[in-house]
């Protein structure tokens, strides 16, 4: 069994036409944008996505989901994945380097659910490194202060090009190990007072569902 | 024997006192930075080096290479690394997707020296796909053009983010492998020419020396 797809299936039965929807990134919510393009060609449901990243838009694209941007149009439902997410709904995510544009479109939705295999659910976050998106310039002094902060930190490298990961806007993505995340809110927002943080990748504000998919099926928080 | 050292420890040889080095990207030219690095620590030689790339950055100030830019100096010797070199002394490189850069500054440089181990030394290039950098939105208009000029395609994806690659300049990889290139200079000029491309990874001017680390000892070309 696919539990990535069962979430992400699962999801796409909360869509109503006329939905604007915010397209997560990442392998669960691939299954997600896959199941909205088959109820737009099946049901010929009409809905618009705003993508949180170029991985989302080619896939909308693949699915023939038209694309809009927050320019254009306020967001009823986004759909995302997270790399953790604990009981208080708080999520790790960033491990695609896709958070920033991310937390733009799962924040500013009406609703917001997140999809996961069991694997990533946790009884707190923080064994996955917070992802922390920086400008380039500003590497050097944001790993101080984080490392000041308690973190080990690493700038994350790329696998098929040489030296840092640069992400969708152009940025490093710092991986920064803390030894416990007390609270989650409070850090989410500490890491984004930093100068040169672009974004950090807990979320801790606006999730309304999560969608687990689970050796003995699906499981809604 | 690594193979990659012997030739960067070789070409940092032909490094002297005041030059304005131009500093490649990749595991072959880390070692030439390395040997540069060290140069300077034990000799006192005065050097400035001009980075191709993030990578190329954080290992100069890793060994302690003061950086400048080609706003400001002219390069006397550029040393960098490549994914194939023929006997013609054509080059295939970007399979670090750092071409773009790396060509600005090896083509600019008074002396140009490419660094190997005897693996990336064929008859002729082609056999490594010819990376292109693109404009993001002119992927699918670019991967047309490069179709019908007999390529095969595909938009490099990243290990450590989600879609696809983004180069130091927030740019896409398309690795376009051609059946067979008839003539490399040709086909790097015509690269250049589709709207929407960066710089591609065919390197055919300026090469002035190759160093080839072999089993049997350095060989130069």
């Amino acid at each position: 069994m696919n539990l990535k797809k069962e979430a992400g299936y699962k999801a796409a039965e909360y869509v109503t036409d006329g939905d604007i929807l915010g397209l997560g990134t990442g392998s669960t919510t691939h299954y997600f944008i896959e199941a909205v393009g088959k109820r737009i060609a099946d049901e010929g449901i009409n809905v618009m996505g705003i993508p949180t990243s170029f991985q989302s838009l080619l896939l909308a694209k693949q699915w023939n989901i038209p694309v809009t941007s927050l320019e254009e149009h306020d967001i009823d439902l986004a759909v995302d994945g997270a790399d953790e997410v604990d009981k208080n709904l708080n999520l790790v995510k960033g491990g695609g380097a896709a958070h920033t544009k991310e937390k733009i479109v799962d924040y500013s939705a009406k609703q917001f659910i997140v999809i996961v295999d069991e694997s990533k659910y946790v009884e707190e976050i923080g064994n996955f490194p917070v992802p922390v998106e920086v400008i380039p310039d500003a590497s050097r002094v944001v790993i101080q202060t984080l490392e000041d902060m308690g973190a080990e930190c690493e700038i994350r490298m790329g696998e098929r090009k040489d030296g840092p990961v640069i992400t969708d806007n152009g940025n490093f993505v710092i991986d920064a190990k803390f030894e416990k995340i007390e609270s989650p809110m409070h850090l989410e927002i500490d890491l984004n007072s930093i100068p040169g943080v672009v974004e950090n990748g807990i979320f801790t504000q606006m999730v309304d569902k999560v969608i687990i998919g689970t050796s003995e099926g699906i499981k809604e928080l």
